[in-house]
């Protein structure tokens, strides 16, 4: 938007400008210590796992939404790309910049600005961890809903960007449902702000609903209101072993319907994930036999003990479970999360896992895994794999091992594990968003009139392709394309 | 988008034809008994309260999609604006016709297409009555969770296109929350058919989010998956009688925590609306003293009963409730919500009630309704009002009468209520939308980079102006402006 106006009060039409004068533009925006360039860029991964050393032509680390406007607007007139970056934790290449990009660090918009406490809102900036928004929450009493294994280094920035999901969207939703109002810059520099802090309301269009989600290709997200929830008192938490699909479905419903919303995990794993536990020495099988699935769910209410021992005596008496450990204790909750957490393990195991996110109906799980693990065995005779995932939500992780851990390997696993979903409708991207990697299966989700549809308003907001150029969607070139 | 194609193909571009040619093409697509005109016109009303008679050149009522989308692209062609109506139950004018518009009717898509009990969703037409939903789920043992007063005529396609909120959005959100999947015809024609079924899905921009609360002004909503959720085994009601707000604020606090996740309505009614309603004759104050606030509570749950009279003992016992009364029956439930379902006493009261729905913090609503009543009485001697909404959700209902009834009334007593609420930054239009009524307070609750921002999306998916013209915004005249 009135890029045209920029451009020509740049005055400069006759291609971008040499690097050195970009960074020196950079600098006096944000001011020279907090454009990093050389050694200060290839020291950062781009992404998760932690293997490909940061490509970009500086790191800019604006410390004010005015900044991050003014360096966009600056960028979009002369025609460099910005590729945003929060915790550079997600697993879609999202994160990922070219060398001639720019790469903008919000790591220095760090701050809670306030947590309104009566309404159970709490305002940050977008670079703030997501582990501390939790703590902050925490320490009024309320919840921070979202969690996740990168809670860490992952930014609220981050999460909203690519809509992030994690351990309790059964009971919370996903981050979308979290975000009451936003800031976002967009690529000409415009300063959207929608800071709304109210859960209802409908004046207009909800237009922070187009940027959560878009990873960062129709805008920055600079700020945020987030709503917090009343903190359960109580969590109990359960191992079961299950015999069939069928069962865990049928103890699903079971605890669903007896804990009444108070369940907030319930977290299947296919065995091998526990074998591959268990072979790091680093965990015990807490059953004594093996099961073909297990589940580890957790309910968090005043008196969840109670409620989640006699929803388990129910689905124990109506026969569809084998075996079942309840914590007694934190330490032993914790334990049996961190086999469900302990990614190293699988990729140990998998040497390495090339790790997929999808979604497809629970009611077709099963047949889907079946497929899968025997297609990619005529394929590659050794493959190995890890099934688990947040089934209630409809949502499977699969990490994969083929003794090949490269761009090929990924390309040619990734093929089979999603045209296979073709067929159900399913979702190449339940909660890690697309990036790079899952650009070329949109279509096994999306039909082709809703991908012309998201171009459209890409182009329309982003004219000229600066914002993320080339992640999610394919657009075509702008004007001044910088692919290499 | 491609306007400019179906212009030229139409080979019209010398002002939009004759009423009697237009009918005759719609009838081609829908079929003459489908193209309803004069009398049959004028019989309905065109929103809610029905007073007044719907003004149109025709409603024409489509059976599919495909003849949807042929409409639309024959209107957009010629320059005729079109209406989408569901149900007409909308309090803000966001279904009112002029007379050289086309109304399009939904009520002939009305059947329910699926319903998948296994993975909790439920595909249906735009035009079923929220109360068939609602019915459907119930038969298969699940619950559609949007509930509200005019469950029988409003239509599922207007409760998503308006976002409607209703009795339950504390446990279960907004509409917005209970839609997967959305089919949407854009202006043009251009069928985006986006019927995802999956929890979660973050392949691309979640583009129905952009429709859902857009009123009719950037397509027509076909056909949605929406999902379901277990059904509470039983629900548990009860009226309290609080002395202060800020008591009222705590029993919030207790009820929520203490029925952990639970708690599914808490309305909040000062006490003209329980004046108001035992007038009529047809209730009895069911406390024995008035007092300064009431609230209804219901509470959804295995077992419901013994959670809210654990958490009423608790916040009796802080001294936060002056009287409770928990129902013994699903009759005594039943008369402690017909007191606050019977908008008829509160416009027998009022004659006539002018109504208001606007969300501001919890935390702010005393002052508020202080300062609008010391405001109105200013004005008008005798103005009276009857505040109640949804305060968990920062939602109030105003309703006020100032002994006039007339649109001049409203506009007028509209701008004491909203200006109110522009140093609280409150929304104007908090479940009930924008439509033609609140549209020039819009700035209110956004920013003028907001106003800006969504004008340029309607301008950009509905170029001609075709869809809801003058709905929500105030959209610069297309180039074949028809108003009147």
């Amino acid at each position: 938007m009135n890029t045209e106006q920029s451009l020509s009060e740049s005055g400069i039409d006759e291609g971008p400008p040499s690097m050195p004068v970009v960074l020196e533009q950079l600098a006096r925006i944000v001011g020279a210590q907090h454009v990093l360039a050389g050694q200060d860029v290839s020291a950062r991964f781009d992404g998760w796992p932690p293997i490909t050393a940061l490509q970009a032509a500086c790191i800019v680390r604006p410390r004010t939404t005015e900044e991050v406007s003014a360096l966009l607007a600056y960028c979009d007139s002369v025609g460099i790309a910005v590729v945003p970056q929060g915790g550079r934790t997600g697993l879609s290449g999202g994160a990922r910049a070219r060398e001639v990009d720019v790469a903008l660090s919000l790591e220095r918009m760090s701050s809670i600005q306030a947590l309104d406490r009566d309404n159970a809102t709490m305002t940050v900036e977008a670079g703030v961890p997501l582990a501390l928004v939790q703590q902050a929450a925490e320490a009024e009493g309320l919840l921070y809903a979202v969690d996740l294994g990168a809670r860490g280094s992952a930014t609220i920035g981050g999460t909203i960007a690519t809509n992030a999901g994690g351990n309790r969207v059964l009971r919370y939703g996903m981050t979308r449902e979290q975000v009451l109002g936003l800031e976002v810059v967009l690529a000409g520099g415009e300063v959207i702000s929608s800071m709304n802090s109210m859960l209802k309301n409908n004046a207009g269009y909800d237009l922070k609903q187009l940027f959560i989600g878009s990873e960062g290709t129709l805008g920055v997200i600079t700020r945020a209101v987030v709503r917090l929830r009343p903190r359960p008192a109580t969590t109990a938490t359960a191992l079961i072993g299950a015999r069939t699909f069928t069962d865990v479905l049928h103890v699903r419903e079971r605890i669903a319907a007896d804990t009444d919303g108070a369940l907030s995990s319930f977290e299947v794993m296919w065995p091998e994930l526990i074998d591959a536990a268990v072979a790091t020495g680093r965990h015990r099988d807490p059953l004594s036999e093996r099961h073909a699935y297990y589940v580890l769910v957790e309910v968090a209410a005043r008196d969840a003990d109670q409620r989640l021992e006699r929803a388990l005596a129910a689905a124990w008496q109506e026969g569809w479970v084998a075996d079942a450990v309840v914590a007694a204790s934190e330490a032993q909750a914790g334990a049996l999360w961190a086999i469900r957490e302990d990614s190293p393990a699988r990729s140990a195991a998998l040497r390495p896992a090339l790790s997929f996110d999808i979604s497809l109906p629970p009611s077709a799980m099963e047949s889907y895994v079946e497929a899968l693990r025997q297609q990619l065995l005529r394929q590659w005779t050794h493959a190995r794999t890890i099934v688990f995932g947040h089934i209630a939500d409809g949502n499977l992780h699969v990490s994969i091992g083929i003794g090949q851990g490269d761009e090929a390997a990924r390309s040619a696993v990734g093929r089979v594990v999603y045209e296979l979903l073709r067929p159900l409708r399913g979702s190449v991207a339940a909660e890690h968003g697309v990036g790079l990697f899952k650009r070329e299966y949109m279509d096994v989700t999306r039909t082709m009139a809703e991908i012309d549809l998201m171009r459209s308003i890409k182009t329309h907001l982003d004219p000229r392709n600066t914002l993320n150029p080339g992640k999610v969607l394919d657009v075509a070139p702008a004007s001044r394309d910088l692919a290499i």
